[in-house]
């Protein structure tokens, strides 16, 4: 797996506002377990810090440690979502990623941590 | 009617998250039960898996089993969704076909199986 | 007025379900009650279907009817509907007629039939 | 101010039923009444009739009323929404006005009438 | 900081409606506060005002302003929503922040102020 | 046929310059000989004028013309070719069909009379 | 192979003008020869007719010929070409083939007959 | 007609070289000498400078000058030409004027002077 | 470098025409040699083939062999160029990679071996 | 003026090729010499190398060096060119500026040094 370890997080500026914070990620790539050819996909990761946000660069080098792992599509998308938000305890969370076309289907997944608060 | 029983899944690795898996199929053709002409549609497939997840190569597979099937839009449309729901025991699912223009006038379908959890 | 009674039905394949059909109707012309110049639209018929199903070729023809039919925009788009559900007795049906540019304004018409069922 | 005397109604065809009138003004502009340099804007005007329609010619002539007008962004709209509705007793009216840049900004304002009926 | 004094406002000349003002700015450039790197975005500021509204050339000044500021993204939008929010009073303001690409990641800020009224 | 008398011209302002004149017909509709159904098109008439333009209105009632004739995509662009050359004697003239799906085909003609000015 | 006694031809209505003639055929499968898959892709027909012109149901159906054959690109690009070109002894003609993705990579092919008239 | 003494000009920064200037005019507006309604264009004027470059801001005001002028679109196209080569003595110029739909059809006027410089 | 040996090819199976084969990769990743990160592109290779083609999987796999090469975006472009042409001996070759941003620039590269036919 | 001095380069790495360099500058942004408003502009700079290429980050660097200059879009543009061309030695050189609306206008400047290879 790649290393959770490598997010870093810096104090939320403005704790006492609920606002959004969204990274899209244009450039990820993985491994397929099974046929072990190269997978692409963009990531949209949309979240409500609590104390802490996600520091950039971090996440970019975080999400780097996936280029040789084999993973499915639907897993990679639940254990980015569970690293990310042990690494800053954010009150809600949803990544979404979107793979390129594969026997000519492409494929979403969207997963959600808690309740978007309103 | 193409044949079910190709459809295979593979164990839900996070069973416990209701999270949404969408499938993009960019290339589906069938017939025209009348005219015995071909018709070409795109189809989206979203649903929230329950205890297994719709394995990607027997899906397409068992979509080219339409290939040489007479069978109307809304029809095909609903024995997909029964098909796949009755595969994995999908806690909900939309399936969604868009077809090509016949004179002049182009159709979407779209049908829905259970009541998509909040 | 075009003839209604050119509309044909169908039994619905899964009447058990509430499915949206859309029908969108790229080539739709009427004439302009005033002047007499020609009108141009596209069309989109949403509707859930109960007992039957509009055949799609019927609908075609129907629509045609309107080639030489002197109209307004909101009076076509409102008859259209009447008729429609009319014919197949849908449960819900939305009809949306969007037309080109006259005077440098364009004018979209939206007529509803029905709740939709949730 | 524009001569909302201009405006013209004729009768709703279908006043039994809460259908959806959008026009889309792609030609308007006023002046800036500060600097006396023009205004350009599109115009999407959405209602639902009561007992009476407007007329499309009466709309572009009352609109074309502005080329010389100096009037705010902010002003000209609720303007124009007051004039309409007061012309045509509309049961619910939406105005948007979507300017060009200028200084690097564009900006759109929205303004409403009455409650959308369901 | 930029300074927020050069916001001006003018009456509201409809306080009587409750309407929507965006103002969508292209052009917005500040400074990482760790690299010192230009970072740049668009803006898009929505808000119902209460007495008054912004003037649109003060606030192109103001966001000017943070030409040479180092600020986070995360931090920038919400000073900004207080900033406008301080000088207008706004009923309900929401400020959307659009940064370009860095390390392959490009990022949307969304904070908002008070609660939209219906 | 179209009535060819219909077209009118007006004195070109400017016969000393070999400038290019583009008209993009949105809406044009004929039938199809063969089995009656309609056909619709959008048409690009470019062309270098002589002594005389083409009069904006005539061509449009001349193009009217062709709502109830039954005539081929091949024939119908080379006979307005041959009808607006001989109205207004273009140095150079270019005129291009493009026409709705039918079968899943859509067709494009490209007639020219003459030869391109340098 | 297709059968190429299908395609059709009619006279050429103006034989005496070099124009063009554009078949966009959205709707094209095949099969690939090493595998048995489906294949699908778009053809663009480009060609300045002689004496006769190309049928287009007959096109239609000569190209749904193809659907149970097993067949690479750079082949069928080039077998469609000559079999056009042997039906109507066209002056010139171009065949594109732009095939959807397979591993990552979509494919375009175009051949052309003879020389583009000037 | 617009008062071409408006127009002002600077000297070319850099004479020794051809390069090309083009400005995007997005809001233009005269009036039709036949119905007097107002008409709509985008222009594009596209030159190599010789010894002066036109001034941008005496350039929106001298195009501002057509709001209240009758003028046809292939005369106003070549008119604008004229004036501005005659201000600035360009070694090249092309005007395009792009003007909104009237009557379903939208026209395109592109007037050069002299021969573009390799 | 990566290896080249795994390409493979085909008889070509028309080589007594000049034809075109465009192959469009979407999915690319190099390393950056200065910093070690992940470099992203597509890539498009067009060539006209002469005894032999390019077999599309073994142009996958060989492209996939840079998923770990520190090289430059100049430097790829043409060794990629150099070994296709040297697998197939083409008659002409263009090779174009496209790279995602970095600091705010994206850059493409085009090399080119031989003269096009034509 | 920006510090021409701080661009850098490397060696060609096939400097055997002619081959084409595109570097597409998203994010440029200087000051208008008459009002010190703020300018931004995306920049496209197309060579063919010679001995060296052009390094990207110092490309990156020299071109933020214009973020507090007063100059006119003509000019930078020549300016630009001329630093690149002197920084390199490139066979050819195109730059071209691509600038924000400006009181309605935007406008695009290319400049070319030398003649484009064959």
């Amino acid at each position: 797996m790649a290393d959770a370890t490598r997010l870093e997080t810096f104090p939320n500026p403005h704790p006492d506002r609920h606002y959004l914070i969204e990274h899209h990620v244009d450039e990820f790539t993985s491994m397929c377990p099974q046929t072990g050819q190269p997978d692409f996909a963009t990531i949209k990761i949309t979240y409500i810090a609590a104390a802490t946000c996600i520091e950039l660069k971090s996440l970019k080098l975080y999400l780097q440690g996936y280029r040789a792992e084999g993973i499915y599509y639907e897993d990679v998308t639940n254990v980015i979502l569970n690293d990310l938000v042990a690494s800053c305890a954010a009150a809600w969370m949803l990544v979404e990623t979107n793979w390129t076309v594969r026997g000519g289907i492409h494929t979403v997944i969207r997963a959600e941590h808690g309740v978007r608060p309103s």
